[in-house]
């Protein structure tokens, strides 16, 4: 039983107002209900969202905590003035000091993604995410030149999920290839690959868990059983001590938390921009 | 040539601290080179990221911005004590007022992704992308039934990005059917959504736009000419219309406008959580 509301207060997606409030809620234990409420650009919206909030007040008998990225004037004055939450400010909270230091005035623009569609920046996420599809899984040797990262591991070790997000939060073009038996038994990287061996980023993954993930997809078969998951996985931890390669292990990592590492070691220019 | 360098410091993967500093940032027009600090979990490693800050403001003569959702009570204390830079820092602002308002203390845990791989919420999105990469361009119509959007639209009018990033950061098994020349003669869906047609959002974009796009892809054809995207887009309009389907254009809408626009159309309660 969540024992209070938090609401996400935006006039664009809402999408940083949620990440910012997430992160400082992962500080507390107490659970909460989450709501979201994006595209307040209107007055009218506003006088709406305020009413939702305010009434989530008076039947839990407990003030909502209320992250905002508002920065539409006009809308933010209706919270100000008539919102009962507790209101969390990022904008309020830090432009001003930034103005003091900058020495200049910020623009009150709503939204970082207005207008995006047209800039370099997003077109290369799109053509990124078009390129990681089709090289998914090796299924296209060719181009592979212009791959920004090729990601190497036995099946579902993370390389697929891992390509994509690459692709869309970073503009990389990410291809992946799957490390199988023929290649254990001929002790080499798929030759496709070996001329680009400084752009590949191995995932392994604990047999354990591997196990586990496969028993999901193909119950009780020879491929999920643990006696072969531990074969593959040592094999591929093998081959990659063998070539050289970087990897990490993905057990206990998340998509986002294994790009930031592969950026780090493969790419740490991409951490700059 | 950028005028202010800005630092994106955290304990994880910087990736909250980054979407914090640049939602502020998009608020002023000047130039700034950006530098993303990720995984500063000790001592040693603050006092390296303290020396790279502080050699930056003695270079360029200005103090660089340092947004920070360092965790870490011994890293963070290495920050307040030597780091020049002007800091922004997200929880030790925001934190106290919510243990305030909650009456409880905050845990000071590290990272929003800490041990989330096993949470059924990751294992959600895992399946949701595997899903949606398996449902791209109508590859299968087996367990549409699964399905939890269905997005339809002529080719390349940002089915596919938006399907990923649906699954990727909603956990939304979301398919993609195009609509082609043959659906228009027909003047029908294609036969496999009929009876999923409540899952189903449309997605439409300008003939002028999406002529620039398909001429990326294949130059000077058909399939890229004004006057074919104007007949296409004209056919998918007129069935959205006819078929009673909600639709958006994706014109000037970057992915994640699109995605938090179909989840409160089809979705609201993932809005909540």
């Amino acid at each position: 039983m969540p024992n209070r509301t938090v609401f996400f207060v935006s006039d664009g997606t809402g999408i940083t107002a949620e990440t910012f409030g997430n992160a400082i809620l992962a500080q507390f234990e107490t659970p909460m209900r989450r709501v979201r409420l994006p595209f307040l650009d209107s007055v009218d919206k506003a006088h709406q969202a305020v009413r939702q909030i305010n009434h989530t007040a008076e039947i839990e008998g407990k003030r909502p905590l209320v992250f905002t990225t508002v920065v539409n004037e006009e809308v933010l004055a209706v919270f100000k003035t008539h919102c009962q939450g507790r209101m969390m400010d990022m904008f309020d909270t830090f432009v001003q000091p930034i103005e003091e230091e900058l020495g200049i005035k910020s623009n009150h623009r709503v939204g970082r993604f207005s207008d995006v569609t047209r800039s370099k920046e997003y077109h290369d996420r799109i053509e990124a995410i078009n390129f990681s599809l089709a090289h998914d899984d090796g299924q296209s040797n060719t181009d592979l030149e212009s791959s920004d990262v090729i990601l190497v591991g036995v099946s579902r070790s993370g390389k697929t999920p891992t390509s994509l997000y690459l692709a869309m939060q970073h503009g990389l073009k990410a291809s992946n290839y799957p490390l199988i038996p023929e290649d254990f038994e001929r002790r080499k990287l798929p030759p496709a690959l070996l001329p680009h061996r400084k752009k590949i980023f191995g995932l392994t993954i604990a047999p354990e868990r591997l196990s586990e993930i496969r028993n999901e997809r193909r119950p009780n078969s020879r491929y999920a059983s643990l006696q072969n998951c531990r074969m593959e996985v040592a094999e591929a931890e093998a081959m990659m001590r063998r070539e050289g390669i970087r990897w990490l292990s993905t057990t206990t990592k998340s998509i986002e938390e294994i790009a930031t590492t592969i950026l780090q070691e493969l790419r740490p220019e991409r951490l700059e921009y």
